[in-house]
């Protein structure tokens, strides 16, 4: 995620300096034409048939920002989703599961459980990103626990299955009753649901139709505007289109960035950011201070 | 589903190459009585008049792709819960089915019932799609449950009926308990919830009024277009008319394709390919690392 | 609900013949007063000035469009709802409802409930239309039902109060266990919800003020048209205002169409096909194999 | 909640009064001005400039049309839930709590419990609109209830205290089971929400500053127009300005009027409406033809 | 919240005083530019110039207000619901828990959790607003458990566990049924996710580069408008340009103060006053009528 502050200047207009140096270069490239063959009657363009295209591009830009800002917020809000259901799973796990017999071996069925979901929460995150799912998961859960997931395409999901038979566990020795196994069940759903919407937006693609027309649309739109400016610019049409060119082509880029925000970029969901706060959260809540490692800093953002 | 790569430009321009030769022509022969009868001072129009066309056009295009778009991904959701909710159905069918008694002919219902559920998901696909939604079942389900369900208009439901009477056989010979068989039926209604969402957006045609009014408007505005650009350019427009009216066009044949997920086409919701990766971790949970086969490959899309 | 095919021409422009007529009326008086007398200078109009006009208005259709749409839309979606409650429901009712003792009277007490729930679809959908809301009943469900309902205001609502009562025989003779009455009263609750967003749909009007004051700004914008677009077109103004005019008020008009999705017209909810389904989709889980006779068929849409 | 018939020009018209009678004056001015000074060239403004600022106060009254919108119906939606949840109330009392030995003194505690829920709805509709919660009640609970609750800040909080008490009462009397209890208190709970969304939306000022801004913007929008249209029509200005002014006061004052649906006026949700058609439900439930008083009718509203 | 009265004038312009006399110096350099060296050919632009960039800034400026009112009613929303759910706690402890045996220590437990309900309100207001989380508790619940809570990260998570333990006591002691206290826990877990909620909006930077690029065009857009309006008015461009500026400074502004509704501004969600409301009717749910000290009135806003 981007930090409000420090964001340099090279960040934001980097991702066009191709496209504009273009823009430049073809508006230039028109006016020497224009400006040596005198050709001013014939290629000169009333000003409003850009203008016809500008009502349609900015409308479909709009349409853009809107469902990339939408796959954002809702990234954000099944991750926000993840932090609560975490912090209710460990609530339900300390104050549910209690043996009169066996306490010591009810708290240690505890911990193991509150760990995992720590570990859970990083292994989503990685899988999330393309990188291993269980690397560094060895810090948190047993190794016999490592090798079981690791064999599993899909890691965090297993994860969430020996959360279940840990219950099944616990209901069987009548150290948790029949109620609150299924309450707590229902949050291990919870979870499943949250896996698979960041799935969902990771794995589908901005209909790519609509991608590539407004890019064409708005390439048309730029090749139109010298023509329409040359008359009145002369040589001042080259900064004036290249500027012009610059807000549109930023809008687009920053909707192809903000709507996949699972891809390892400084646009990206915070999640080891997010893991971290978990962790912290949970190990308070086992009495246990430590305080987990802080991930790397970056100026202007943070993953 | 498209892919981010590879969409071949007769992809999507091949969609409106009628239309823009159509456009293409009456231009034509607009500038070319234009030219002959010299009737400039007659038939030349105000660009401001397409203009106010233009605005009501964009909105309503902007409009008909919002609604569009959110059919598109309300179909990609309802089958990103199909996906968890199946994932919670095998958790609960591993973990709450139990038998101290008969552990083997417990495993063997758990085993059913899972395998059954990934049928449901290709047989509910195959059904959205228009096919027999029964074909390729006997390789997940035995024979004596293809012939039932054969007899049902709706294969799915039949399926999740199946579903429910193992849960009631469990539930009688003890093999789970009852509030976990209530839980486990709730997800039942999840899949059944699912299943209807699919059902209604493939049943609901986009209000025709509108898909007939736009395509009016639009006509209508792209046939005023060349009396308003004839005074400026000549015969210069009869490919500015034709590229502005490629670029509404468009707009509109994408909202027209997107707006319907369930009709066997590349922009379709890629079902195959989602049943596929649900049958692959419903079979690790199962101990079975068969690993389903990989459905045809296209270059620009998925099933 | 309109189908994709054979919208005849005269439905969608048979809603605005006396508006245009009048439209060209007016247009046309404005050209003979405005050629008779040469008040060119004085009554010609910058196009501008209805521009700014036309933005506000198409802003304000989109809006109207808009709201109209979600209105179609959520009693489309709570129409999906009930078909796949009442799946839901008749799934449990089949496999929680059971008795070792009396298994006949049980099996009567299924098919009594489900057949009522194929009744409350039929007599929902005749009351949202202003029909009587018992009528055809007595095919569905025994005469005393019939009768008892009756005397409600609100047949549907009777008709939940028996399934309720039923369910409360079935726990106290212990042919259902505690949990699964719950469950399946949750299931009436959704039944009750659905219901009554329909009649939330039904009654409330779309604010009446901003109807008005849409078509009076509508009225005002047509009405300046013919002096802004006099002086280029002169007689030309006719068919041109007579073509713009068209395109505003139908988007108005189908969003007062699509608004209103209970009032047995041709765009609204095709309830009675909805109900249809769900009577061949419960008979058929109830092994009877009748197909329930096909409603009116109309050759642009379904009831 | 405004009819669709009948609405006087007045109530339409009579909000803007004051408004219009200023611009009118305002442009009055400024044409003599003009005309007795011969200003022309100094203070005539091209229309583009009018125009931008009519565009961005186009989308904002659009984007408050929309907040304003939603609020009233979300405002019309949860009346909506609860007069869905009234009948399931009034669905689960009648049939969870039974008394195989004191059937008299059961019913006269659904029949208590139904009553206090009509008072609940008309206690609920006072209070929102400012009047005293608990005038009325007297013909609903026992005075001694109604002593009670007058003693709370919050009336219709204190009405779901004593259904909690009285479900507590039947929990422990055996006339009911811990499932229904806790069902029928889910059920509770949702009046709760529906009750503080309500307080929400009356409580909640549409951001004052969008407010005044607005209303800013559009003053200055106005004031500029007379400059603008000057030049081509002389006196006919008056007019023109006062009619397109009049057109964008008059959509600012229904949003205005929209955006509070509690307040007392003819825009409001229709709540005493919908708490009589309740009382009228839930009394044949109770089979209690009694049908309550039609309360005041309008000739173009209910409230 | 800012309230509907008495809102300064220099509350609205002193956010953007220093950028109008930014612009109204640039302007004055500009005309004072062009009077003296007589450029006018050279630096006059057509007004169609900044036009399109003002449609585009527009709509970005109605995606971006839209966006902030959406964080901004969602905050209000969360606490909405943490009103309803305070009250359906509260009710559900005082019916709920209860004892034959220990009814005053049950009485104290009751009290003790619904206290410690008012303290978990005012305590996460406080740490959303970055202040100390448990200031002033202690006049709310014992100071034993303000110690416990104070080594917390996240003190009102902490409250919540203290109360699960509350309930697992009660329910271990037989003063609940397990029923009662599953469904109470899941009223934590609501707690749980409106906290979590507010973190998430608290935390979540509204993109950095749209906030950026929208800045940028403003400013640019700002730029270009001197050049197409001096050739008009002269000295009078000053007032004009100075005045649309402010228009579209004071749209960019209001959204961005008002996106982040806890940050101890006068825009603010009116958590302290939100807070005082439950404390007041937990009270006397209580039996007690002491009314909580009035928190700071300002002029125009509460808190």
């Amino acid at each position: 995620m981007l930090l409000k502050k420090n964001i340099p200047f090279r960040y934001v207009f980097g991702k066009i300096k191709y496209e504009i140096a273009l823009v430049v270069l073809y508006t230039l490239v028109i006016v020497l034409i224009h400006d040596r063959f005198n050709l001013k009657a014939t290629i000169n363009i009333p000003l409003t048939v850009p203008m016809i295209m500008g009502t349609v591009i900015s409308l479909l830009l709009a349409f853009r920002s809107n469902q990339a800002y939408d796959r954002w917020w809702e990234a954000r809000t099944v991750w926000g989703a993840i932090v609560n259901d975490s912090r209710s799973f460990t609530r339900e796990v300390l104050t549910f599961i209690n043996s009169a017999e066996f306490p010591e071996e009810a708290e240690r069925l505890r911990e193991r459980m509150i760990r995992r979901q720590m570990a859970w929460c990083y292994s989503l995150g990685q899988q999330l990103r393309g990188l291993s799912a269980t690397e560094g998961l060895e810090r948190l859960i047993p190794k016999r626990e490592v090798a079981y997931v690791a064999r599993f395409a899909n890691v965090p999901m297993a994860l969430l299955e020996l959360h279940a038979k840990d219950l099944q566990i616990a209901l069987q020795r009548d150290w948790i009753n029949a109620y609150q196994q299924v309450q707590i069940d229902s949050t291990l759903n919870k979870f499943s649901d949250s896996m698979g919407k960041c799935e969902r937006i990771k794995n589908t693609v901005f209909p790519s139709t609509y991608s590539l027309y407004i890019h064409f649309a708005l390439n048309f739109f730029i090749m139109l505007l010298p023509f329409g400016v040359i008359e009145f610019f002369g040589w001042g049409a080259v900064p004036l289109v290249g500027a012009i060119a610059a807000s549109f082509l930023l809008i687009e880029k920053m909707a192809i960035h903000l709507q996949d925000p699972f891809d390892n970029k400084p646009t990206d969901t915070p999640m080891t950011t997010i893991a971290r706060t978990i962790e912290r959260d949970l190990r308070q809540m086992l009495n246990d201070n430590y305080v987990p490692e802080t991930p790397p800093v970056y100026s202007y953002y943070v993953m």
